[in-house]
């Protein structure tokens, strides 16, 4: 397996050359992990059964030593399975429960909000084999992705506060993972990959407490996460009457003291928990 | 540690004998996980600091053969420090993160829009000798909590659909711990274990999915979760135009196949994901 420690894997890839698929970053980085070299297939949307000999319609897919595995959880499964002495990346099935639900949890509360406000970036940033594609299948009945994009100067500034939960959990540890990245870790920093690849403007405020794992993340193995083509994440521009983009400080009274559980940023659920605890004041 | 194998407990409990913190349901759980004999100190809010010998204002605490533990995680930690040979609650610090995302994501999505439907029932199920702390402290000005909690057959109606992402984890394994159930299960079905407790109206639909699992999780350790106390989650009544309660099935086509990713029940999300990964149609 490996054969001279060198794994290929099927890219699919934007004009500039970097990633765009988050479950194809999220392979990549589990490839880094467990220490082999990558090799890739360029390529993008188009041409992926002909470039699979006919194995795949989707990306990723790895081909180790002439073993052909495809889709990225199955990798990161066989790449535990055939290396268990290398750094584990899942490890347990309680681990990967929890990958899951984090990751939906961004897709479903971030991710799905950021989409209409880069659809026309994703367009013009993909190859040029594959434009027409993205344009039919990303533009919805009756509207440009023009059209769908525009004004998002209004709607970015909503939504880096819907990544409190996330800034909670990463206050109290270096790594989703723990001490060390784990594929954990990767599933969600692919959806911050993602984005810089495809978004031509800053969707993240540039004194964003996330800006320390997602920094420190892009950094790992050799700096995997620091391609050229990728734009910068952090500098988006808040106007008059835009919310707060995280919650300032840690509350620092007893409570933070002696209560080591979550919710340290969510105000009124800190309260509630205190209330759920206290004893009657003396 | 453990004299005979008992380990005892001072509870935060209603007029039903039933306990309402879902701190102290967490830790009878861990403490029962551990198989250890639970010896209840019984109680109220009132009093906690007299009851502790002065030693805590807040409650979970245990004394565990003369050693007293304080706060719900720091005692979960200890049962695992001290008793390593027995079954484990957390284990990791990866489980520690993924378990306070997952009750923070539930304390903040559903508990929060729980609260105000059952201000009312809280107070009325309090102890006799904790009603005017819990009237003073959970009344905000201006409105009694008979008014706060009125109309709350419009309102529950609306917070099933935002447990979705749970049901998502739920579909895929047994517990969130995995084959087993961890201290991530307790957590999280301590906030359903309050809700009983407390709520005299039933706040989910009978065919809710995540029944089976939170059914599962009340008869673990012998029914720790059946006090005769606890009121039907169960039996939640819609009327027309209240959104559906859960997604109904998992997509069965191509990508759920495929796909042992998550967001399986979003629909968008899997329309995204799918878009993200596919080749160009032939």
């Amino acid at each position: 397996m490996a054969k001279d420690n060198r794994i290929t894997l099927y890219d699919l890839q934007l004009r500039t050359g970097a990633t765009i698929s988050p479950f194809v970053w999220a392979t990549k980085y589990a490839i880094a992990h467990k220490g082999f070299e990558i090799d890739i297939v360029p390529g993008g949307f188009t041409g992926i059964v002909e470039r699979t000999g006919g194995r795949s319609e989707r990306l990723p897919v790895i081909v180790d030593d002439g073993k052909w595995v495809l889709d990225s959880w199955l990798i990161a499964e066989y790449l535990d399975e055939t290396h268990p002495d290398r750094p584990i990346l899942i490890g347990s099935r309680q681990v990967e429960v929890a990958t899951k639900f984090i990751e939906t949890w961004l897709w479903t509360t971030v991710l799905r909000e950021w989409m209409p406000n880069i659809v026309q970036d994703y367009r013009d940033m993909s190859l040029d084999v594959d434009r027409d594609y993205v344009t039919r299948t990303r533009t919805p009945p009756g509207k440009t992705l023009e059209e769908i994009q525009a004004g998002r100067e209004d709607r970015l500034p909503l939504i880096p506060p819907k990544l409190e939960l996330l800034r909670t959990s990463l206050r109290e540890t270096p790594w989703l993972g723990g001490e060390a990245p784990n594929y954990t870790d990767y599933r969600a920093l692919a959806v911050f990959l993602f984005m810089a690849a495809v978004a031509t403007t800053p969707v993240l405020t540039e004194d964003d407490p996330l800006r320390d794992w997602i920094d420190r993340g892009f950094d790992l193995h050799g700096g995997l996460g620091r391609h050229p083509g990728l734009h910068p994440l952090f500098g988006l521009k808040l106007r008059e009457g835009d919310p707060e983009p995280f919650s300032k400080a840690p509350a620092a009274g007893g409570l933070a003291k002696r209560n080591t559980g979550p919710a340290s940023t969510h105000e009124e659920t800190e309260r509630l928990q205190a209330r759920m605890r206290e004893a009657t004041p003396a």
